[in-house]
């Protein structure tokens, strides 16, 4: 592999470090700092265990935790090799958004030890981040916790992914003269991103979205159906089985959260006019924009930075987290993801065929965000 | 209480932050730090997982663990309320020895639950430093983390005590004349550091230790005689039951790791000659400097910044994890102990009744240590 990219992550052993934010350089200094200091502290917080978010890291710190169970487009790799990826979160959180976030692996335990983990260590933090955890586990960790602690708990592959592919399809449907609610959608593969967004876009009124997964359209009968998947069938009208090919047929929108190379020219010919097509699988798209383009779409979304309207994640955690650290909140549900969504759509005030997602590195993104996010909970 | 050190502890949200050692200006500041290169950097740990202590965070970063069952002398303050003494332990480790610390706070569920909360992380972390645990609890928590996991685990009440009061022992004996392993020494409170204290006395070739509870001296008839208790009865010469005031009589050292105001000028008078007194009881001694003297002692250390010869942690652990880091060591066992207590001992040349311990803010202790750790490892 690449040698300069080995290095920079080896130079100073990974890509953060911890920073003092207090100089200790004297008797008096380390007084204040440590003991006797942080005794009258402690009494305190003893007294009023609140105020621990106000006076330690605690208060500010984002745990960003993932098994390694379902790594980008890698798999399960462990928990030690998604802690790269961890990292580059934590990293990006602090970089975009000033949010402080340490990564942590978490051993693929059963499900209930898993959260009991992070519940018995959850006073350490003002926030959780989950990553790259393999569905349908991950819903279940995400549930079992949202209901356990009084801080966020937020799963960026679902939640993030939810909320940018939402602001994205708004602006498409703005650019083609379309209403959001009247859009036949099929969203293709239906784990951790696709079941969160299937959720959203019902949450925003969607009703004409075909759930496809590499067995075809699911269905009440599909084999291997999770309670998640299950649920998502009751929210949308009903479609019969069949394959991606069908499925796509006189259709509006392609939605990919799957794997590479699956969808046609020649299929998405057979969508209807001016079809909106988000290939969103990474480092290998469902579809390239060429070959889309051929096809007849113009409204393209993809997951890579390559292409213009680029669908990345950290439009959304970084601001969101500090959002949520600012207003104190102890949630992240639909509504909010939908007011995100909306908030990140209006910044492209006039959306075109190449740019009706924001760019990653305008620097009006994250300020934005955080300040929709702050005024939701106020 | 203070409101200065309230502010001080408010102003950033505590005392630390995490930094970025990368930047992140563009796409392909991105693709280097976070995805596509972190993917190939994943892929060659799921390959290799020992390279993770390589490339990412988790082959420097330490974490500091509290339940907050035993802070300082407030007794169990519950989890929260110990995060500003791991929070200060974290900011020491990075002032004195550019170590990188995370504080955190783990609920003081049972001890399995507890072992099994750090052993699912600890691909996190590059050590574990345990702080102000409830003794015995501590003793079975450290031993099965020790037994469980291939990074090192300290306990610093106990390690870190025990290797300074060594420190300081080897050298009052040095100023008076005398053989460490003929001193006959009282040894008052039996937790976790009067534990530890101990067993290194023991490895360091003392016999005659008197151990010595509220109930009086320890006999395997005591009451309430925890196992690591029991255990080191066998150490040591057999002493008949008494209270303090009887154990003291003709011994030459008091170690006091207890409570305030129990031992008195008239104890300190049936001592032998030239009585070696360790009063590191905090914020109150177990007999003042003052009264000490008057005592007849003249070879005196405390645990406050405000006497001569403070027996303070922080003479050990900043410079004692900075070598483990550097050695890539996997554990800490009574013969590192002894080794790093005669690298402090032998930082004072010619110790005197003032000076003999090394003073906290001496910037060769810690560059001392770590290179002692090194070498040990090598």
């Amino acid at each position: 592999m690449n040698n300069e990219i080995l290095e920079l992550h080896h130079e100073h052993i990974g890509v953060l470090s911890i920073q003092s934010e207090l100089p200790v350089k004297n008797g008096i200094d380390l007084a204040k700092a440590y003991t006797p200091g942080v005794a009258e502290l402690s009494k305190l917080i003893e007294k009023h265990n609140e105020l621990a978010r106000e006076y330690t890291i605690s208060g500010k710190l984002v745990a960003v935790i993932s098994d390694g169970s379902a790594v980008l487009g890698l798999g399960n790799v462990g928990p030690q090799a998604g802690l790269p990826i961890v990292e580059g979160k934590s990293l990006l959180y602090k970089t975009f958004a000033n949010v402080d976030a340490i990564p942590m692996a978490i051993d693929q335990v059963e499900i209930d030890a898993f959260v009991e983990t992070i519940k018995n260590m959850s006073h350490s933090f003002a926030g959780i981040h989950l990553e790259d955890i393999q569905a349908p586990r991950c819903f279940e960790i995400e549930d079992k916790l949202k209901e356990l602690l009084d801080i966020p708990v937020y799963h960026d592959d679902q939640e993030g992914t939810a909320i940018v592919v939402l602001a994205g399809l708004i602006n498409a449907a703005k650019v083609s003269h379309r209403k959001l609610s009247d859009l036949k959608i099929v969203l293709n593969g239906v784990g951790a991103s696709g079941v969160a967004t299937a959720k959203l876009l019902a949450a925003a009124g969607v009703t004409h979205v075909t759930l496809v997964d590499k067995e075809g359209i699911l269905t009440k009968s599909s084999a291997q159906l999770n309670p998640y998947q299950e649920h998502l069938l009751s929210l949308f009208n009903k479609r019969e089985s069949g394959d991606l090919s069908e499925a796509i047929v006189d259709q509006d929108v392609f939605i990919g959260l799957s794997t590479g190379n699956l969808l046609t020219k020649e299929m998405i010919r057979t969508m209807n006019d001016n079809p909106i097509i988000f290939a969103l699988a990474n480092p290998v798209p469902e579809v390239t924009p060429e070959e889309a383009k051929e096809g007849g779409a113009k409204l393209i979304a993809t997951g890579s930075s390559d292409y213009p309207n680029q669908v990345n994640n950290v439009l959304a955690f970084p601001g969101l987290f500090a959002g949520l650290l600012e207003a104190k909140a102890k949630f992240v549900d639909e509504k909010l993801q939908l007011h995100v969504a909306k908030t990140l759509a209006d910044l492209v005030e006039n959306p075109t065929e190449d740019y009706f997602i924001p760019n990653v590195f305008e620097t009006r993104v994250v300020p934005a965000v955080k300040q929709s996010v702050v005024n939701f909970f106020n």
